[in-house]
Parts: C-alpha cells; structure tokens; sequence
C-alpha cells in the first residue's frame, strides 16, 4: 500500500493518517481540495515528495469539483486551488514544484474542462508513480555508501511514509539492509513531532532493520565516541550552493558528524532542488504552533509549567560544506555542490 | 525553602521531589541512607551539587541508625554506607568529593559515637551552607559575562533545585536579571527527563525572568541565525583539561555555539573539578534506562512502537577548546585550562 493513492471509483485521495502511528494504522480519505490542504498543514501527510504528490492530487480535486464550463474558467479555478494549497506549507520545495507542474499540464490545450481533469489526473497518477521509481534509483545509488557493518544515524522520517512509497535516506538504509548488509540505526526521536521515534522505528521494525532510538541531543555522544560511521537524512530544500533545509535538528547532527569525521549525506530527488536561490539563507523557514513544543507529559502530568511559552521552528539550514555528498536519483553529487548541481540540473 | 534540608527533631532529610515538578511541588522525607541512595538513582534529587550534599546527609542518617558501639565500628559502617550511596550514580563527582569529605571527617579522633554522629551532622550542614554560599559568589562572577539585552540558551536544570539554594548557571542568569539587565532565555528542554521544560522554566517563571522552551535540536537554528549571544550550562565533572561532562546534549550545543561565535561557559563550584583525570574520556558516562527515552506520549498515545529500544546516555562530554571560560567560586577561569584550573585549586 502506497502512503497516498487515488480512488478512481470514489474520487478520493486515500492518505495513511500519520499522525496515528505507530499505535494506530488509519486510513483517511480526501475528497476536496481544501480537505488536502488542511492535511497537509495539520501534518496527517508530511514529507517533502509526499506533500508534492497529495498536492498534485489536491489539483485534480480542485478539478473535479470546479464548476467551470470552459477551459479558460477552470484554469482560473485552478490557480486559486494552487494557491491555497501552495500556502499550506513554506519550507519544502516540492509542493511548489508538483503545483507549477500541474498548471503547466493544464496550460496545454483541451477540447473540454473533462479532457483537462483527465490529463491532470493522469499527471499526478504520472507524478505519484515517478516519484516510487526515482525513490529506488536514489537507493541504489545511495546503498552503495553504506558498508556491512555500519552504524547510521538518521534524522527525522525519511521512509515510505514521506514518500509515495519506499523513502529516499530510509529507503537507502532499507535496501543496504535488502542487500545483506549487517547495519544498525540510531534513530533521532526527532522532536517535537517525533518522527523518528513514530515512524521511522515503525518502520524499520517493518522491515526487521536492528535499531535504537535516541533523544536527538545524544547524537553527539555517539558520534565523538567513535560509534557512528554514516549520517542520513533527507532534504526539503536545496539551494543552488547545496545548503540543505530540512527537518530541526539535522544542522546540528551535521555537525556533530562532521567535526568527528563522520560522513553526512543528504538524499534527495532532484525536485527538492532548487537553483533559484543562491544558499539556505534564502529558504524560507516555517515556525509552526508553540503548543508542539509544550504539550509534553512527564510521568502522565503535564510537562511545562502552565504559563510556559516555546519557539518552534519546523527546519533548520546545513551549510553544504557539512556534506560529503547530495545522493539524488542522477546520482551521488560531490563539491563542489553549486558546479555540479548545476550540471545534473542541466542534463535533465 | 531549600532542595533539601535536614530536620533535627525529626532526624530526616527533606527534599522537594523534582520528578513531580512542575505539575506538583512536593516533599519527601528520607530516614534512612539507602532511602537516600534510592533518591539519587530514581532522581528524586539531582543536579550535582544537589547529589552531592544529599550523600553527606546519607551519612548522617549512616550514623545514627548504625548500632555500632564503638567509633571504629561506627567508621566501618560508613565506609559501606559511602560505598553504596557512591555507586547511586557514576558521573558526577560531587558525590565521591563529598562522600571522601566526610568519611575524612570520620577519621578524626572522637571521645563516643555520639561526637561522631554530631560531627557528621555539623559537617553535612557546613557543606549545605558553602553550597548556597559559593553559589552566590559564582553568580556574582558569572553575571558580570551578562549583557544587557543578551539572549541565552541553557541546557538541562542548574537552578536551586540542581543545587542545595541558587544554583550555578541558572543562578548566573538570575543574578543577571536581578540586577536589571534585560535578558531572555531559551530554555533547552533537555530530553529524556525533560529537566529544562520542567524545572529550569518552573524556576525561571518564580523569577520572571522571560524565556521560551526550545527542543534541543532547534538550538542550532538561533544560533546559526545569529539569534543567542552566549550559552551557560552547569557541569557534573571537570577534568584536568578542562573537558566538562555534563547532562547529555552539552556537547552539540557547546559544538553549534563554538562554531557560530557564541560564547559558551560551564558554571560550577570547584568540587566538580577532578584533577585526578587526564581528560574527559577518562569520565565514566552513565547510561539510564531505556524506558525514560521510549516511554513517550503522541497525542495521548504511546509515541514508540512496542517493540522498540533505545540508548540512553546520560552524559556527554565537551572538549574544553569549546568554552570560553569556566565560571567557579573562586573566579573565571580562561584558558589555558590545564594551567589556570592547578592554579585555583592550589590557591584553595
């Protein structure tokens, strides 16, 4: 089963509610477009290539249920849904990616508004399916990095979940372990959603991959230590240097890892990369509610004072000089990241 | 009120119990040496000048329940009393300085075991009262390192519940507020016991001093964006080098700080300096339970799947070249460690 996948017979996108698991496996189903926006906001779908896609099918919906009778007023119709959608989060590139991509597919031509529905359904269909098959590229490529015996830190989750299907940092991991290595995962919890200790370790009990969570403050012990020999995480967004935004907590895991020698790569399709913008400084980073931050329980009490306050920002930048490479699914990327980003972008 | 105190009529050790914080404030009462053993492993009491002086008062209530009948019999009771409240936990050195300072005490000549008992007790309290003492000498060098308009990001809890009244870094920062600087705090919320979401914003709110709750991976992203002016922590060991073992997620905090030009400072009272280790590879790190990492909520729901297992190291260590001073009642203390730490500690 795919994290998101259309219904042709209801019209509906099916999600996996992620913020159930790992105590519960739900199922959710979306039939309109601001629907899609709100789980993508409300993070019941989350993960740069999974909230490109649920938008893209947002886009079909926003068609579907527009009630133009002419191309020319359904595009109309189509820009307010991008828009609208296109605000749900700011950080990850991928949704503006997946929505430029979809206007672009309804600026064709269309002898009727049906005609335009269908391609934009066969174009997310198109988007959903690439994203599985750039996903396995990307974890050949990358399982080439990990040797038997490794012990890996990864940050956040990076799996199937936050992907249509298969992952890209966990998906490397999962087919490194596919391929008979002997590895063990540190998973960061990754606060303050938890995706590690949510996700990431349901996931990698799925696929019998040996584990520990850690608290994320902890990574750096292991790594001074001498116990860690690879870092992986994903990415949100790539700036033309190969500064990376992703999840908060990944800038200081770099590091960490770079200071102690250890090898830090970030994985990523090519859609996460945006040339548009010279370094990090430019991604604009999302701070979401405080209450993520606060709502903690301590032995079943509640875990802040009652008055307290937090900050809460989602993401945070790494320098690119953190990385030893960008593996992407046209393959592993070295420095100098701005030539050579440059050069797979082209080659596209 | 203070941490702890001893109450003479009825020969007990009060403590508030800093796991029910910041939900309840509550006190015990411990009448026994293993009830206080049992209150350091559980964490009933932490903090290391806070383990420190709860051992002493151990050895307190060592001595008046032993029924030895002589003093040298009485001395063998508290050589296995030091031995078992010492074994409570492993990385802190306040608690073997403190255990050593009153066994030595022991050694002196005594006329009944009811001299030694008296002893004991008057040297218990002295080591409570210098604590509160050299606190406030510490705050008042400490403070001067404030500015106006600073923001600060502390980890873990050094507040007067990490110490018998005052507290280290924490103590700093009130100080600093209390002599009018505007100052505003970014609270580490320091995974797994939460010791900054709890206590340090339980005491910072008493004060009024401003602040925020941060999870600890987010540090990096304010201090990347050049959002901290210094960061304070308190220590648990010191060692020649100046190396500093301290609750764990020291290290990738001091490592962030260091490489954006923030400054860092340990606070700590001499008795965490222990001159007989080379560096701070030579600290024993002490690794807790597995379930205070797992045992974590989502939205009302076990966080981590059943199966899961974690690591749990408690401590971690900072190399010395990350501080730029380390801040004892004896004065600031800048590098070269190795040379300025001998010196302090011959002067004493």
């Amino acid at each position: 089963m795919r994290t998101l996948e259309w219904d042709s017979s209801k019209q509906q996108l099916q999600m996996i509610d992620q913020r159930a698991l790992p105590s519960k496996f739900e199922l959710i189903y979306l039939d309109t477009y601001p629907a899609v926006t709100q789980s993508i906001k409300n993070m019941t779908v989350r993960g740069a290539p999974a909230i490109g896609v649920a938008a893209a099918f947002g886009m079909v919906l926003a068609a579907i249920h527009s009630t133009a009778n002419d191309v020319e007023a359904m595009r109309r119709d189509l820009t307010v849904a991008a828009e609208e959608l296109g605000a749900s989060r700011p950080t990850a590139v991928n949704l503006p990616w997946a929505l430029k991509r979809m206007l672009r597919t309804a600026s064709g031509s269309f002898e009727s508004v049906q005609d335009l529905r269908d391609e934009l359904l066969a174009e997310a269909q198109r988007m959903a399916d690439e994203d599985v098959a750039l996903n396995c590229q990307i974890a050949a490529f990358g399982a080439e990095l990990i040797d038997d015996g490794d012990t890996i830190i990864h940050h956040c989750n990076t799996g199937a979940l936050a992907t249509v299907d298969w992952g890209t940092a966990l998906g490397v991991i999962r087919l490194a372990h596919e391929q008979g290595k002997n590895i063990h995962v540190l998973v960061d919890e990754t606060r303050p959603r938890l995706q590690g200790a949510r996700l990431t370790a349901w996931e990698l009990s799925q696929y019998k991959v040996p584990y520990d969570i850690i608290s994320d403050n902890a990574a750096g012990h292991f790594l001074r230590t001498g116990q860690v020999n690879k870092v992986f995480f994903g990415g949100d967004r790539v700036a033309r240097n190969g500064d990376v935004a992703n999840k908060i907590g990944s800038y200081m895991l770099a590091l960490a890892a770079n200071t102690n020698h250890v090898p830090v790569y970030s994985v990523i399709p090519t859609s996460t990369i945006d040339l548009e913008l010279k370094n990090g400084d430019e991604i604009p980073i999302e701070e979401r509610d405080q209450d993520e931050v606060l709502n903690l329980q301590f032995r079943g009490k509640p875990a802040t004072p009652a008055n307290a306050s937090a900050r809460n920002p989602a993401f945070d930048v790494t320098p690119h000089e953190l990385f030893t490479a960008l593996v992407t699914e046209e393959g592993v990327v070295y420095p100098p990241f701005e030539n050579n980003l440059q050069k797979i972008m082209q080659d596209k």
